[in-house]
Parts: C-alpha cells; structure tokens; sequence
C-alpha cells in the first residue's frame, strides 16, 4: 500500500515536472535525452501546439531571462515602464521643463518609442557563462514628452535610470502603433476628405488610410516636426484594398499635435476596379487550380536542435535568437564546434537587418516622398506578424513568440513571429563518384540539411521574408525574399497605348486597368559583426589581378593570381562591386592560422545585388548614403548599429555609416563591423499583381581556411532504414 | 465455374498488364487514376526499385520511342551502326581514300565519338501531336576513319545515311572511353614512366592515370593530331587518389596512334600524404559527427507529376526531358498552361548547358594546358555517373537511365542517371498578413513546391550538379552546384611560410602539408532557345536609367525610368553585366500583347556571376571566347548548338558563338537563342580538401508579363488534415 501510495505520487510528480516544463516555456527538446516515453510524441509536444492553452500573455509573464542577451521580459518591461514614468515626470519638472512643455498642459505627456535590451557590454557577454550569475539587466528606452526626445538607459537589476540623452540632431525616433492608427484614422474625421469622398461616391466605410513616411526634402516649415503623409485605398468588393487607391489625395499629419495640417488634392483619378484584386481564399470565385500531392517535411524523431530560451543549438552550431521591434530578428553569439578539437569557435557576435531603404521612383507630387527606411521608420520587429504554421514555416517548425511595448509602455506579445525549423530540399552536402575510367569505385553522397531561423515582416504591403539559414559545413546564408502587395498608383487610362497617346509617363508598368505598378528599389542593409575566431579580426580584400607570363616561359599568355589588400582604415573597407574586378572579400583573425599557415577566416559572398542610382546630392540618397557603396567596415562601436542612424524618421543623414567611415578609423587587427547591403531593382509586372509571388537574393558567410578540413567528411549517408513510414490518418 | 473461369482469367489479364506496364517503363503516374488499389502503394512501386528486376539493358532494349526528342534506342542504335559501317567502308574504297587511310591497314578502323538524336526540324516538332504518326527518326554521329572525321546524318526510317560531312577545320570530336580508357592505360607500360615510379619507390598498382585534355597552344608539330596530356596519382593508403599527385611528370599521348609520344619529367616533387584524405564512410576512424534525426521529404500520396517516356505533366508545365552524352540533359519544349485560357504556352523549345570552361591558373610546364571544355572534350552526359539514391535525390525522386553509345557502337545503359523530384524547403510562394493599423485581417500564404530536374556529372575530379527546377509561378530556375575533389598540385613544402622563404609562387591555396589547390575559374554557358508564346521573339535590355528632374518640379532630385533597347542584331545582344549598369533582360513576343497592352514576355535573371580575366588573345581565351559577354544572342540555326564549336576538342576557336555573332545576323522579330554563362573564381580553401562543400550558383527565366496576373492566387493553403503521420517500421 505504502509503496502503491509512493508511485502514485511519483507519477504526479513526473506529470507536474512535464506540466511545468510546458508551462515555463523552456522546450529544450534536445534529442531523445531517453528519460521521455518516445520521441515521437516529444517532438509535436514541443511544436507550436502546446502554446494553445492559456492566453500567450499569461504565459508571457512567467517567462525570466537565461542569458545576458535575452530580450526583456513582461516583469522587467513594467519595472523600466514606472522607473521611466519617475524620471520624465521629474525631468520635466526639472532642467528639461522648458524642452518638453511645448504641447501638453500641466502634466507632461509621454510616449514610448522603443523599448530593449540595453545589452551588456560585449566582453562582459563573452566572458559570461551558463550558471553564472546574471548580469545586470538593462534596458534602452526611447521615448517623447510632448515633443522633446530621449534614449533613456535603464538598469532594471539596481532599480535606477542609468542616464538620460536628449536628442538634438535631426531625425526622430521609430513610430509607435499610436502614431501610425492616429495617422490612419485621422482622415475619417476630415471634413476635406469625407467631401472628396462624397464627390467621389465613395463609402467611407470601405476606406482604408495608411501611413507613409514623409522623408526628407529640405523643407524649412517641416523642420523639428513629426509629419507624416497619409494616404486612403478603397476595400469596396477587395480585402486587397492596396489595389484600388483613391489616387491623388495626400494629407499631412502632425503626429505630435494629432492633426492633419495639410489636405492636398493633387489630382481626381477614377478607382481601379475590385475585380481580380482579392487573392484570399474565400474571395476565388471559379475553379480553383488542381493541389498538388502531399509533400511534407517529415521528422518522426522530431526536429534535432533544442531551444533553451532564446539559445539554440542545432549539429555544430549554436547562437542566440533574439525577437526586436526594430531588426526583427537579431543572431547572436553564433559559434561554431571544430570537429577536431571539439571547441566552439565564434564567427558572428551580431547579426542583423539594420536598416531597408525603399525609395520608389516617381517624382510627382503623391509619390516623390515615397522613399522608405523600414526598420527605422515603422520597426521590422513590429511589424512581424504571427506566421501562419504549415504555409509560412513547415510543420517541423518550432514558433517562438517577440514581446514588444506599446506607447503606454503596455507590452504585449506577438505570437509565433519567429520560427525554426530544419530543412532539407533534398540537396546535396558534397559528394564525388567515380567515372569508370579509373577502376576505383568510389559512390560517395551525403544529402544537406539546413537550419532556418525566419522571421517575417509585414511592412503595409510588403512583405518581406528573412531567413537566416546555416549549415553544417559551417556556412551562415541570409535570405530576403519579398512578396506581398505592390504600392500601386491609379492611373484614368486602360492601356499602356491610350496613356502614350495622352502622354502620360507612367513610371511603373501598368499591371491591370487604371493600375500602374510604380518601379523602385529595395535595399536591405546588413550589420555583421564578425568575430572569427575571436573579437580582434582584419578585413582582407583577395583581389584577382590579371598576370601575363613573360615572353617564353610558357605557352599562356595570361593567368590570374591574388592580390592582398589588408584593409588599414575605413577607406580601405569600401567595396563597390564590379563583375570584371572581382576580389575574394574575406575577414580574418590575423593572429590564428592552420597548421600549413593559412589565417583563419570567413569570407563573405556576395549575391546578386544592386546600387542605388539616385544622384548622391539628392535628399533621399543624403539619408540613404549607406548604400552608396555595397561593403562597409567599421571598428566596433556599440553606438553604431543603425546604417541610417538611430532616429531615422525624417532625419538628414548625419549619422549614417558613411558619415561614421569619413573619419578614417583604423580598422586592421581589431574588432570590426562590416556593413553588406543586398538590393533589388524592381520593375513590377503583371505576375506581380494582385499579390506577388515570392523573389529572393541572399548573401553568404562562407568558412575559408577556418577549418583544416571539410568539416563534415564524417557524417553518415541516408539508408533506406532510416526513413519513416508515412500515411494518412484517414 | 464458367464465372470462376472467367474471373480468374480477368485477374490474370489484369496482373499481365500491371506486369507490362512494369516491365515496358512507362511509369505514368498521373495522380491517382481511380484503377489503382491505393495511391500510396503506387508512389514506390513506379520509384526506382522496380527496375532492380531484369537487367537495365534488357529493360532498355524493350523502349521505344514515344516523342519525336526521344533518345535513341537500343535497336535504333544498332541499326544506325549497321548502316554507318557499310557506308564508312565504302567511303574508305570511294573517293575519301586517301582521307582516311592514314593508319591502318588494308580494313578501316572505324570509332564512334558520338551518337544521339538528330532531332527534326523545329517546326515539324512543334506541329507534331501525340497520336501522330512518329516523325522520322534521324541519328547524328560522329565518327572517325582511323584519323579522319566525319559527321553522318542517318536515316533510321528510311535505312539510309542521308548526308555524310567530313570535318575540315581544327578541333576534334568528343572524347570517347576508348580514348579515355587508353590514355589511363598508357603509362604503366611506358618503361620511362616505370623507372621514374621505381625511382619514387612507387607502388604500380596504387598508380592512376587521369586523360587531360590538352588544349590548343598554337604548337605547329601538334596539328593534325589528337594528342592528350596524361598525368598520374597515387592511392597507396587511400580511395581518393586526386589528392596524392605524382607532381612533375607528363605524358603526351597520341590518341590515333595509341601511344605515348612524349615523356616530360619536368619535376621531382615529393607525394602528399595520404591521411585525412579519404572521404569514403569504410575509411573513417575515430568518433563520428552525431548523426542529426532524420528528415525526409514525404509524399505519401506519390509525386504530382507524371513522366510518360520522356514527357513530363507536372502541375502547369509540360517538359521534355532527354539525356545527352554531350550535354548531360536537355529540356525541351517546356510549355506551361495558362490558368485563364488553359491554354498550354510556349516558353523554351531547347535548353542546355552547352560548353563548360575551366581555366588553372598556373602557367608552369606541368599546369598551363589546364583549361578544360568539360562538356565538349570529355561529354558531360558520359560522364554523369548514376545516381545514389536518397543522398543524390531525395526518397520521393523519380530515376530515368541514359543510353549511350561506345566507341564500337554498342549501346549501353547508365542507370539512374538522371532523377526527377518534388521538393519543399519549407518555403513560401506567395503570401500576405495584413498590419493590425489596418484592422482588416488578412493572413494568406502559400507553401512553394517545385520541380527538379537532376544530372551529376563527375568529370574526373569535380562534380557538377545541374538542377532545372520549375516552379508554379512560371519561373524556370537553372542551377550549377559543385562538390567533388580539387585538382591539386604537389608541393615539397610543408606551409606558406616554407614557400614564402623559398620564393615559390604557389599559384592557390596551401590545403595540407605539400598539396596546393591550384585556383581556377568555371564557366558553364547554357544554350536557351526561348519560344516565348511562339517562335518569334525580340531580345529587349530594359536599361535603368537615372533621370533627373526639371527644377521646381518636384522636391526629388532624381529617379530612374527604363529606356528600352530592343535589339536589332547581334551586336546589341551582346551584354556584359555590370552592377551600376542594370537592365531587365527580357525576352519578348513583339506579336502578343497582354489586355493593358505590354509585350508578352520572358526575362532572364543573371545571377551572381564572374567573367574571365585572361587576356583575350590568350590561346585558351580565343577557344573560350564564347565566354566573353555573359549573354549573346542569336538567330536560331540549327547547326550552331555548342558554344565553343561542335569539335572543341584542341580547336582553334573558329567555332565559337563569339564568331558566328560577329555576322552581326538581324535578331529582332524571329527565332532567337540566347546564351547565358553562369561564371565562378574559385581559390581554394581547406575546406575544400579532400571532399568539397558543395557551392551553388543559379540564374532564372522568369514570366514578365507573360500572364495577365499572377498565375497561382487559385491555390490552397496546407491544413494539418492534408499532412501524413509519419513512424518508424521498427
């Protein structure tokens, strides 16, 4: 009986250790560790299905940070939340009361702009280590009282606000949801526009405004204001309501006062039609296109990395995953064990988008402005929404949820807005047969997987996809791939011929009947702060020079060999990418070399891209001159992370990378940053429209002479044995 | 009874048609057809393992053709050698005499360097329908009468040759394995060669020969010749022989003679060890990588597509696919069904890699020859090896053999030599979530499924992994990968400090103690006869164009409008990319037009791609010169197929794309082809050595314009219902 009465209670115990470790969010599904029934059950256990019990805000707020570089957590968000409440409140009864009493009335009125981690300093980072204590919590707030901005540094851990930086230059911070529905809703109680409307027997029910960042074009009443444009769609008979613009309104809204200053009616152009907008599933009318067969992603053991957290661990590899409101997703600490010494070996401390810049070319008067900066305009992070299991990430996928804060400093959670998932698309990791030639039968094969970190940004129209995928051989391939909805103009013509015949200059391609596809540029720039083999690192260009032989040493006339340019100073970490001056774009540890002497060292690939073709001189390229060349290098320095600085919004380019790399630093033999930019030249066409199918590019990090060898020679190929039997459940 | 009689005499009907269908390999397994007991079953019963019963050349002499691209069968090819026997003999008793009797004795010596279709002429293929009757069926071969070389045209329906062409220029046919075979086996009876492995105290047994083709040097006591270089490697204490040369000798073999002509011991270079170089799974010691849980692309179902013969349905493309000696696989014809008319288009009558080029850049004695056109010198389809099943392709693959041709004319069989598969990556097609600012809530994504089509050629060394892979949207993407083994250059050095002291150029990367992975670059050029909606198509560059706007009109400086050039001949096809030069490359239908009026159209999307860097009167180059503008574009004529020329084997380069556009020939309006090469610099690195991470590079043919809206809105998203439940058998 005693002993009956001990199981009974063991199992209990058993059952609440799993009912914790679910609740406690903490699926280290590490594989089949043997102490769990079957591995089978574990892995669907640990997928996104669990987290549907249980609002994600409750299970939010149990959440606590394992590793200095988790973000912060509900608790921590509403303790910076008060300390910060504190301190403007004394601020601005204190030496700031002249700055920030310029709108409000007797209280100040205060905004939240952004609220992160204040990561620890690096070293602090790097020397830390699971079971250490941890270290101070911080957190960098941007926030407005009434119109004065600040970055307020919070330690969380001492209960203090660490220091106040009031912003001066131009530029303000990242709009907050609270601006960006102002923006929207404004319109709808605008005796203008309901009359605009009106005259255009449109229903105001079916209107849809949208904020558009206004840029930045020397303007001297727009100075030292929050302006933003505004501009209204019709969903009547869409849910696509982005195809039918009520073209050639623009208000101007003052975000701060929370009112249009400005109606213009530029132009009074009919509304495309409904017809062929709408591409959701319940709006198909007719046959639908036959499905294809089944094809799954299947892992009946269950996926092979583990997430601790936001620590991930998958084969060789491990990193940190941090959601933000502003990059999306940030890669952390990625690292990489060496097959012959067993020890992990860093390559990228930080990875991340840092700013996309989306300048549209169409210089009238409801279009010129439309030069957007993404990440610091509207933050990327923010406007991730939650991915749609089995159609944005495969079944195997593991969700993890961003926590972000509001301008009320209310934060709240946005579900799956990450996911992680293997992938395997039945490639090939190396391989080598034999020709029958040499009477040596060899039939190697070994097939690829790969890790894929996604996250996904909705950005109004746009969408753009971003993936961080490694690999087992060591490479890290970061992805944007774009989809969404165009910015479409509306336009009274029906065809290309009758707007030539009117002389109409269409800027774009006409997709459908009064629908222009306007063109324009997407440029998405990359911060990688590469730490190969440790924080103190060169960047090398290994430039391919053309060599001629000398006169009768050899039956060629020509070869090529390498030309190596340490890069001293920022100067010299300028590329600008030519076909037919290729170079091999490497970083290296100048102080670690193999066995035969080679320097450790990754290098980065480019992939197709673009450059801007904008005039330097023009405003949009003075904001977005950090794409002006496709490389940068930067010595470290955490002030640095944003290519188009930290206030983008409206700012006039002063703190941008190209700024920062004019003063010349030295950069050879130390902690270094470099700066990649992936763009795309697009020229909408029809296939683009109602919805766009996805486009990719991608760049890579690509180990060279980092290991001594192949580092997966010694994996196993696939056997018949080793795969599943699948049917349907039926 | 008399029931009973009859009911099993229908099932045994029944078994003998399943059988036949088996056995006649007409595995078409169109979706489900209703017939079938269980669609599950079917899926691997119509996999590769039916086709372990029965040799592959019994099975194979029971095809025939179905399509008039269809490859040559086995009676096909016996009756092709038949009548070119009979009429090489009497052409050696005719007025080609004095030609052909050059080596042997009273007979002729006759050896086939290529047999394949002679496809019919592209306008009866395009006019031709199933059901009709069979077009008459041609062959091409190329042959040699002891030295002299022709082409003949046989008549296979009518039994006749129909034109013989004797080869006048430079330039010799494709190796066949004769050639390679003999070459290999030369040197070990060479006594010269014997002694200077006895002087190396080298083991016979463990020495292979590798044929390297020798180039064209502009050498006069060569012409004429069929000369090939042969060099050596050791396999004493390992499978992969490329990594231990015998640096520092040269055979010169004389391929009509069958003999070495020339013996050059221009070196004495020590043997690379062989440890660590042996990727093959016997021969790993030591722990190995933990084996990541299996992941496996499954349809339970079976494939979506159907291959009937050569003729592939899969969801709205339609494709012909043959395997070629020359070329490894050829597309044809792959048309795709237009969702609003369910009409089938046109998109590519014929696409292929054409000629590959593969320069070393070493200029000393035993390195400066390196400059290998793969595909024209060794033929990359002979050298595509079988494929490893479930490492090569994935489980869901479908396998196709090639027949080939010896130097006898035998016909034989290279099973699984090409495979074709479903795959998701977990990627999206097209998708959209809509921003809470709207409040209208969209959440629409489609998971992207494709279509690939795979060879793998190991040329000696490399191995190439060409992908034609087709997705819904229309978009047509072209893949290189490469892995395999480098071809490296012995060294008596220990580490680049070593050579740096002794002065030496290493000419690569230092990969391991005495082995240097000499640096080189790959061209591979595809020949893409694009029929965008019909035959008749113009190339248009749709250049980006910065223009600057008038003052006071627009607060915008600058932007960028297309200025279209479309080409009128061959000199405006000619385009060398560059990336502040950026253009649409688009292939139009000047005769259809979509409603709104824009051409109908097909564009090309370079991706990251290299040039060459040798001096373009660099003997290599003139023969590479095809290579020099990364597109060209020409008028379809049938008889210009290989960019580097029909006989590239030691050409002088009169045959190359590069001559035939110097016609400068109209383009506009008409049949056209373009040529695209997708270019790669290769350093080497360590880990490369001994078995490469597979590196790929792409370009893509995508529709612009081509349909009047994106063609896969009418698509289902995947619910968990549609997924499998997936175990293991244990």
């Amino acid at each position: 009986m005693k002993y009956l009465r001990s199981a009974v209670f063991c199992c209990l115990a058993v059952v609440l250790v799993l009912l914790l470790q679910v609740w406690f969010r903490q699926p280290s599904f590490s594989r089949c560790p043997g102490w769990f029934a079957s591995c089978r059950e574990r892995s669907y256990l640990f997928g996104y299905k669990i987290f549907e019990k249980g609002s994600r805000t409750e299970q939010a707020k149990l959440v606590f940070p394992q590793h200095p570089l988790d973000p912060l957590t509900f608790s921590e968000i509403a303790r910076v939340h008060a300390l910060v409440l504190n301190s403007s409140i004394s601020l601005a009864e204190g030496k700031h009361a002249k700055l920030i009493r310029k709108v409000g009335g007797s209280k100040p009125n205060i905004f939240l702009h952004g609220v992160s981690l204040e990561e620890p300093d690096k070293e602090d980072v790097l020397t830390w280590k699971t079971g250490d204590p941890m270290l101070p919590r911080k957190a960098s707030v941007i926030l407005r009282i009434d119109v004065a901005i600040y970055r307020f540094v919070v330690d969380i851990t001492h209960h203090i606000v660490e220091s106040v930086e009031p912003h001066h230059g131009s530029g303000t911070p990242t709009l907050n949801f609270d601006d960006m529905n102002t923006a929207s809703a404004l319109p709808l109680q605008h005796t203008e526009f309901l009359e605009a409307l009106k005259s255009r027997e449109l229903d105001k029910e079916e209107v849809s405004c949208i904020p558009l960042s206004s840029g930045w074009y020397n303007v001297k009443e727009e100075e030292g204001k929050r302006l933003i444009k505004v501009q209204c769609y019709y969903a009547g008979g869409t849910s696509n309501y982005y195809m039918r613009p009520i073209e050639g309104i623009t208000m101007v809204v003052d975000m701060n006062m929370k009112k249009i200053v400005k109606f213009i009616e530029h132009d009074h152009v009919p509304l495309p039609k409904a017809e062929g907008t709408d591409f959701s599933l319940s709006a198909q009318r007719g046959p639908m296109l036959k499905p294809l067969n089944t094809i799954s992603l299947e892992q009946p053991d269950g996926p092979s990395f583990s997430v601790d957290g936001h620590y991930v661990k998958w084969a060789n590899w491990e990193f940190h995953v941090k959601p933000d409101y502003r990059a999306g997703v940030i890669i952390s600490q990625a690292s990489i064990r060496d097959p012959e010494t067993d020890v992990l070996r860093s390559v990228l401390y930080k990875g991340f988008a840092s700013e996309l810049f989306v300048p549209y070319m169409d210089p009238t008067e409801g279009w010129f402005f439309k030069t957007y900066m993404d990440a610091g305009e509207y933050g990327f992070g923010l406007q991730c929404m939650s991915l749609e299991p089995l159609n944005d990430c495969p079944r195997n996928a593991y969700y993890m949820d961003g926590i972000f804060v509001d301008a009320d400093g209310k934060p709240y959670v946005r579900p799956n807005m990450l996911c992680i998932y293997e992938s395997y698309a039945g490639d090939v990791a190396w391989r080598h047969t034999e020709s029958p030639i040499s009477d040596r039968e060899i039939r190697e094969s070994r097939p690829k997987t790969t890790l894929v970190v996604r996250v996904i940004a909705s950005v109004a129209n746009y969408d753009y996809i971003l993936d961080w995928e490694f690999q087992t051989d060591g490479l890290i391939r970061v992805k944007v791939g774009m989809s969404g909805i165009l910015m479409v103009k509306g336009t009274s013509h029906d065809s290309i011929r009758e707007a030539a015949e009117a002389n109409e200059e269409l800027y774009g391609t006409m997709l459908a009947e009064k629908t222009i596809g306007v063109i324009h540029d997407h440029f998405i720039t990359f911060y990688l702060d590469l730490d190969v083999d440790g924080t103190d690192n060169s960047f090398v260009q290994n430039k391919m020079i053309r060599k001629k032989t000398l006169d009768g040493t050899s039956l060629r006339k020509s070869y090529w060999g390498v030309q190596q340019l340490v890069a001293k100073s920022e100067d010299d970490g300028k590329v600008k990418l030519s076909l037919f001056k290729p170079a091999d774009y490497v970083v290296i540890n100048p102080k670690k070399r193999t066995k035969v002497g080679n320097p450790v060292s990754y290098k980065i690939v480019p992939g197709k891209t673009a450059g801007s073709l904008l005039a330097l001189d023009d405003p949009p390229q003075i904001r977005g001159a950090f794409i002006n060349n496709q490389m940068w290098v930067t010595p470290y320095n955490r002030s640095e992370e944003y290519a188009g600085g930290l206030y983008v919004y409206g700012s006039h380019g002063e703190e941008t990378v190209s700024r920062w790399t004019r003063r010349d630093r030295p950069i050879e033999d130390r902690d270094i940053v470099l700066w990649y930019t992936v763009g795309f030249h697009h020229i909408p066409c029809q296939e683009d429209f109602p919805v766009m199918p996805t486009v990719t590019e991608s760049f890579e990090l690509k180990p060279t002479n980092f290991f001594e060898s192949n580092p997966i020679v010694k994996t196993y190929p696939t056997y018949e044995k080793d795969l599943p039997q699948c049917s349907f459940s039926i």
